[in-house]
Parts: C-alpha cells; structure tokens; sequence
C-alpha cells in the first residue's frame, strides 16, 4: 500500500512508514534492526507503541529520494510478522512555498 | 486523503495523521495545539521536525474509535496553512491476532 | 544517574529514560524489547534513533509512579550494551498548576 | 539543571531535553516555535505529549556541538511557562566504542 503526494520520478520527500508488527518474533524483531541501522541516513526517527502483549506500532520518519524511501518501504511492509503497513511521502522540494 | 485498513463503522484503531504545513502563520500554530489539546485522549503523541525556515512535518500517533480518528484528522487536514495531510489507520481489535 | 524534581515517595510522575546502546548484541535487542513490552502501561512511546553503525539512541518517554518508572529505568540502564543511561521525571500532581 | 556525561568543552552530543510547560499562553507557544525554528539543525525531533488541559510534556531529541546544546536548553528552561526543564547529554565520539 502506497500512498504519495508526489509527482516525479525521484525527488526529495518526507514523510511516514506505519507499520503494525508483532514483535513476539526474534528474527522480525533483528530484521526491523538491520534494515534500519542500514538505512539511517533516510530515518529521522522511529516511534514505537506497545498496543498489547503482542503487536507494537511503529511509525518510521523519513526524509530522502523518494525511491530509496519507497524501496525501503516495501521491503519493512513485506517482512513476515508485519501485519499492516503504510507510506505515506510529501515532496519537500520548491512547490511546498 | 484517507488510507485505511478498517472495515467496520467505528472499531478501534490505532494510527498516524501526517501534516506537512507552514508554522509562521500564528493562527495555525494556535489551532493545531487547541485541537490537539481537546482531542489528547485520542492522542498518544506527536513528533514534530523542522523542515525547513518555512514548513515542518508533524506526525500525530492516533489510538480511538475510527470515527473520532476521522474526524480530527479532517479537522486538521482542512486547516488553512496545512499543505499536506493523510490520515493511516489499523484496526486493533481481535483480527489482529 | 537519576534527576528528579520529585519530592514524595511514589506519586505520578512524567518523563524520560534516555538510554545510549549498541544495538549489534542480539541479547539487549530482546532484552530492551522484553521490559518495554511487560511495563507498556507505563510507557507512552520510545523514540529510536541511529547514531552510526553500531550505536543508537532510546528515548523513552514514560508516566506513572515513581518507583514503578525508577524501578524500570534501574533495570533498563543496568543492561549490559547500555552505555549511558538517564532518568529524567517530573510530578504531574496539583503543584503543576 | 543539567546532566551530562561529557568531559570536553565542545564535544558532539547526543540528548534530550525535557520540558513541562504550559503551553495556554499564546507568547509561549510561538517562543518555543521560534527557538526550535532557529536551532532546527541541532533538533533531530521534538516529541508532544498532553498531559491535561493546561501543561504538556516536550521532548526535544538533540544532536550537536555541546556548547550549542547547552545554550538552546538554557534558552528554553529559562522561558516564562515552562515549568520544569532538564538537558540530558551523552557524547558521540571515539569513547563510545
């Protein structure tokens, strides 16, 4: 699922990765890790939520191309133990002002 | 703008409401903390990044029934100064498991 | 490390567990994921955010009594791979107002 | 107040600084605004969380040089509102491996 204000090929952007997972799994618990430390320089941030005893929320703020942005996206939204997922990118570029 | 991956009328859901808007206004620095200020219950925090002098990204981490989820985030999408905003949404309850 | 403006015992308090580790050790990863998921309800949301390949900075953000949140924070700072740690608390009684 | 594991003068950090304020008056909220506006270089994000109808809780995530940290925290702790206020600093070099 993809969701996106933007227009052109590969601009800057900004924006979020919602993801509902259930954390009980040790090997999502170390992807989620790895593929975040790999990809630092595009997260700002990651917020995470317990909603009970077995799934957390994690909302994930990005900034980057927007292709390095969505190809990260879709593999988070496809690891097993990810229930949901979302993107959801703005451009940053000169159409804001 | 609304993604969703809720069926029902008004389930519990747990969410994110993505703003990207122009802070120099003071009116809509003032709506947005009264708005979010009469609707904290529903509201588990927000992050806020300055994006530029001019815009910043604000995240709001949403947990409540759908339909008062919807309505704050029409609320706040609407508002003038507010040049982008989306609404994510999961439901929480037993489908989950 | 521990800072307060707390003066009794074990009222409501608000505040952080700011918390520098290094998330390569599969142990803490469990670990840190383990505590936060048992005392959920005392903790609002955790804030991630990667320093460089090896280190990561864990803001919990974090309410409810005091020598519940101290007892949490003790543990938490005490892990092995937890580098720095520091507790942070405020009451969120009447003298607030 | 302020707590820090550092030992030069001007060290990159890493750190929070925590604040409960008021956020009812309308000169304090566009005070916060405009110094988190100035500094956005050094705020990675800046976590809300309402505590009730008058005070909430801040929490600025915070990247730098220790000096300019220290001012940003002194400016803010300082301001008219803000009730409680707390830097946390941990530094980000060579001794954190």
């Amino acid at each position: 699922v993809e969701s996106s204000w933007t227009k052109n090929n590969n601009e800057d952007v900004v924006g979020t990765i919602t993801l509902v997972c259930n954390l009980e799994s040790k090997e999502l618990t170390e992807r989620l890790r790895d593929l975040q430390r790999e990809n630092r320089s595009s997260i700002i941030s990651t917020v995470l939520v317990h909603l009970d005893h077995h799934n957390c929320l994690q909302v994930l703020i990005v900034r980057g191309e927007s292709q390095r942005v969505k190809s990260m996206s879709d593999k988070l939204i496809g690891m097993k133990g990810v229930k949901h997922g979302q993107l959801t990118m703005s451009a940053t570029g000169a159409e804001l002002y």
